[in-house]
């Protein structure tokens, strides 16, 4: 706890009356207040940066910076963080060797999952991490009530509660059919953030001008899922704080920086985030330093571009008195970087830790997470192929079918005759038909529901993954039931994971087993694993670059057209189950 | 309070499913996110913004703003309301006018007088009143512990409670001396507002780089005491946001745009305020409006200026979602200006009502206040010229005497022989050393300090004030103890005012009763009455410009190098009661 006595310390280590922790000297301070770059020392004790400019105290470790630039930790104004599969401590050792010292965590995964409890099992000593965790807290889990099964719900009591955190900078983002909808249930969440004094974070996907006036009207604070200049500004223009997403699948920073560079618009009210990056994208490009580093390439000023990734995103939040500026009274969040056009830092401080340096990430300390949250599968003993029947009378079945767009979340509903063989309808590979299946998986209903899907290219074999958003249920692909089944039972048996399985045996399998949706795996071996995971995928005949990552998105039930959840499928703009079959043929 | 229900019927009529109350057309937007003017309508509902752009939905009242910039309404970051001698609802009918629709008050005044339940009666009722009246909770009453008499106290209990109120934005302004002293009390009260995540304003007067750095390392937020470029440049470097202040005394608008303006540094960290205005220059060249007006005349760009007024001191105090934009969610606080470079609004709305237009103020509401602020002056009967006797021995005496600074609220200490007379020193109009003494008027423990001071130049009689920074004692100046005597009996019979007596009789007198600090009259009648006030005092020989005024801050323990309280005369800066009489002659 910061108290008086801590805090007069400071000030007495400001002053020169007390020993500094750490001094570095011989930097060019990037001031993200003025825009200037100058020559300082940095005095730092108990976290804090204590002094800057000249430094003279003596300290108990000094720093030589060498001439590089003293640059303030970056954030993440929005990240979420399971989709990488690593848990914090191992998401950390990527991340800060690129400077990202502050994540703006929405974990509705796990707390679909697992709840409240999972959610504060997840953030649990997060002081000890090398990176700065703050949350957004999960405004929808579920997702979609009525139309999905989840381990966890987190409704306005529990929201309340959370919000209340000390480390809780938002309530969590919000989709369109929520506000637009006018749902009471949503907007007690909104009111609930703002009386915390936090903000509300938006995800206003596709919406138009008229559409947005009411998402602003309903305090939504800021939206990430701009992707043409023009969005940008109208949703700047009416006080949505746009945040510019480098993802693996989402690159906006090309297709918005041009614009705002061109017409010299304002910069102090947008930031940087990731929403869902890839581990190897991290490890190979960088993290919020490719934002930065990107946009400058694009022609902005090197100072600009920081200040989004720093003071910008702090101010967004309100916690410009701790984190984003390098300025006494901060904690400690620096990166040394010798050249700005690359953003690769050669020293990272977080509170005042050295937490990485030229030869990487500072080993990070393991955490022990509850037993609970390593056994989140269960689907019973009695589980069988006989589940993914698709039963039908007549010789032909006209079938509604999720037809894939490659490389993107959305999908069409398309109609196509199947033939119905012994009272059942199974795959088509000659026309790439699959069956999809969701098993519901948290041991509260057995449900499992399945239908067509087209776009997955598989010759033979199935995959199936525990990680299917947002609900997380088992969701499972395949061109016959046998080795969907065979899918299934491994995951059960892994409790959570990724598995392939071929003519009745497991193909390959990569284990999940936190909540189902994270490995235990240091990044570089999980990074290696998912790509002998993909190889053996693709020599199924599927040539997708990330097929794992396809199929957990698949079954959505709220991204167009058609969802699949254990509830059956999902008409997502009408929000109800609708029925595979629309008509059969004798 | 804020519900679901009534968010819902804003998000209707956002929607256009609601009929708005007001909807405004033909405006050019003021737009403070992008720095862009364009064509707009608005849409209000529920003292709200719902919608802004192409409007089309039906409305209780339309107003057509002939083509006008739409303008948010204009903050001042920095107020002591009481220095206006109005009560809130008299300032108001002053300062709406001229487009100040939010008020951050510091009201450490009223405080001093009368205690958190004095603070708490002087904001009841404040949404009637035609601006938002913020708090910034009073930090240091009294501002000399154990060296005056207040008649309330706010500790740390007192200013956490006071700090949970929603209208509370801040801990008001801390000199340096609690800080750099790292007096733990004061330190506690900055840790309470940091824990409520709101800020703490600061008052860095004349702070050298190396106090600026303790005093950011000890959290505060902002300085309203930049003199010179220089000055405001070293605050904002290090994180001290600069309010640059335009008040009656403190002119410092023409002192720091043109730095700014030349060197082109980032205004996003910068706001103005007022401090102390006296309501007859608001009257004559505006309040806010007047700082933005004469920044545009300075070379600032209209909008850079206006956002500086708005969006940039709402987003300080963490409530841009509620203030300082034109943007569905806010409230709709807003200017019609025909020309912003006169910044004079033609119609004011503030919280979705007209509270201004072209013939003025609209007529603001009469509050009662509660008895106990009528009678906060308490001298007792038997109050006599008797003492303010000055005894000493021999026939000179060496003595301390407060040398005024001409426009300058500090002043100098001198020695001075002065001739003794029957056992006392008695003024000595012919060098201009007078008798000042302050009145302890919370019926506490009657103390009477007498001092002398040198400036004010009466060749007769005496003046008075129970208005006296910070504690609010009476304070009296004059060329005989006679004439001091019955001004202060006035004062007590009027419970609080300014009092001037020439040769036995009231020359002049104007009541202040609440809390012996503010009339109850109009602000016209006020404005008035001040004039011919002066005017009594100025034939009395003495040729100040606001001769009250002067007096009310003579006395003051905090600023260099002497004061006077009812302890004694005051060293400042060494924080202690000392002698005034430094050696006797025979």
């Amino acid at each position: 706890m910061y108290t008086a006595s801590i805090l007069k310390k400071e000030l007495e280590a400001s002053k020169g009356n007390r020993k500094l922790d750490i001094r570095i000297d011989n930097v060019q301070l990037v001031n993200v207040f003025t825009r200037e770059i100058y020559p300082a020392s940095i005095g730092i004790y108990n976290q804090k940066i204590v002094s800057v400019g000249r430094v003279a105290a003596d300290a108990d470790m000094l720093i030589d910076g060498g001439g590089a630039y003293a640059v303030p930790g970056l954030i993440d104004s929005h990240i979420h963080i399971e989709t990488t599969l690593l848990t914090p401590e191992a998401l950390g050792e990527v991340i800060i060797p690129w400077g990202t010292t502050t994540l703006c965590v929405d974990a509705m995964e796990i707390a679909n999952v697992a709840g409240i409890e999972g959610l504060l099992a997840m953030i649990k000593d997060s002081e000890k991490l090398p990176f700065r965790l703050l949350l957004e807290i999960p405004s929808r889990v579920p997702t979609a009530p009525g139309l999905e099964t989840t381990g966890g719900v987190l409704g306005v009591e529990e929201v309340t509660q959370l919000l209340a955190l000390d480390e809780a900078v938002s309530l969590g983002e919000l989709d369109p059919s929520k506000v637009l909808g006018m749902k009471e249930e949503y907007l007690e969440k909104v009111l609930a953030s703002l009386d915390r004094r936090k903000i509300c974070n938006g995800h206003a996907i596709g919406l138009g001008v008229d559409d947005l006036n009411i998402y602003a009207a309903g305090h939504l604070s800021d939206d990430h899922e701009s992707v043409y200049y023009e969005e940008l500004l109208e949703r700047l223009r009416l006080g949505i704080v746009p945040l510019i997403r480098e993802g693996s699948s989402e690159r906006n920073v090309d297709t918005l920086v041009p614009g705002i560079v061109e017409h010299h618009i304002p910069t102090d009210n947008m930031m940087f985030c990731t929403d869902d990056k890839h581990v190897n994208d991290i490890y190979k490009e960088g993290h919020i330093s490719y934002n930065v580093k990107r946009s400058i390439e694009l022609g902005m000023d090197p100072v600009e571009a920081i200040q989004m990734a720093t003071i910008n995103a702090a101010r967004h939040f309100r916690l410009e008195d701790r984190i984003g500026s390098i300025a006494p009274g901060r904690f400690a969040d620096i990166l040394l970087i010798d050249d700005l056009h690359t953003m690769k830092p050669k020293m990272v401080l977080k509170d005042g830790r050295i937490v990485a340096d030229e030869k990487g990430a500072r080993p990070v300390p393991e955490k022990e997470y509850p037993a609970a949250l390593f056994d989140t599968v269960h689907i019973g003993a009695d589980f069988s192929a006989e589940k993914f029947r698709l039963v039908s009378g007549g010789t032909r079945a006209k079938c509604r079918v999720i037809r894939m767009i490659k490389d993107q979340i959305i999908n069409q509903e398309v109609l196509e005759w199947m033939n119905v063989k012994n009272g059942e309808i199974p795959a088509d590979v000659s026309r790439d038909i699959l069956k999809l299946a969701v098993v519901e998986r948290y041991g509260k209903n057995g449900r499992v529901s399945t239908a067509l899907v087209q776009g997955f290219g598989l010759k033979r074999g199935a995959l199936a993954a525990s990680v299917s958003h947002d609900h997380h249920n088992i969701v499972v692909v395949g061109t016959n039931d046998e080795d969907m089944a065979v899918c299934v039972e491994k995951i059960q048996e892994l409790h959570g994971g990724f598995v392939s399985a071929v003519d009745g045996h497991v193909a390959d399998a990569l284990a999940l087993p936190l909540g189902g949706l994270m490995s235990t795996l240091p990044a570089k071996t999980v990074m290696k694993r998912m790509d002998e995971m993909n190889a053996a995928v693709a020599a199924m005949g599927c040539d997708m670059k990330a097929p794992f990552m396809s199929l957990s998105f698949i079954s959505l039930p709220t991204v167009p057209e058609l969802g699949l959840t254990d509830f059956g499928l999902i008409d997502v703009l009408g929000h109800r189950i609708i029925d595979m079959i629309v008509e059969t043929e004798e």
